[in-house]
């Protein structure tokens, strides 16, 4: 398989791209719990279904026109903020 | 809340990063799509332990360098690599 060109050079490109996420997500992470704190002084709730349907819909319509499924976009921002969630409790 | 200036900038910062996050995502799975249908033509397994654990170990030192929880890390890579071999079981 060291042989195999196609597989190694797909390969280092998602290596690049899981880097990149990683570091936006650790972003993220910064952001959101800059939130938290800010939510947890001024007494709002940890959740706000409204924000997250106005984000599902952003996101699926940025997949649809990324190429990438909407339906996994939603599950992706269901887990992230499933994350957030537990952290902001975590704050309390 | 709309007052919420905090609030307003931090969500815009947010936005901008998932907007990131999906355009990468779009542009991972157009990889492991092509990872998947070589696969299927030369007759290499879906899944690929020994990759993955090397993609783990590599994913945690990136989190740990990057401010990120390194066992979010490691389970969003698994949120991740589930849906590739969702995908190349359906190329099957």
């Amino acid at each position: 398989m060291d042989d195999d060109s196609v597989l190694r050079e797909c390969r280092e490109s998602i290596d690049n791209i899981d880097a990149a996420l990683v570091h936006l997500l650790a972003e993220r992470f910064k952001i959101t719990k800059r939130v938290g704190e800010h939510k947890a002084t001024t007494g709002l709730p940890p959740a706000d279904p409204d924000r997250e349907t106005i984000q599902i819909a952003r996101l699926r319509q940025l997949a649809e026109t990324s190429g990438l499924d909407p339906t996994f976009s939603e599950k992706f921002l269901r887990f992230i903020v499933d994350e957030v969630i537990r952290h902001h409790n975590q704050v309390r």
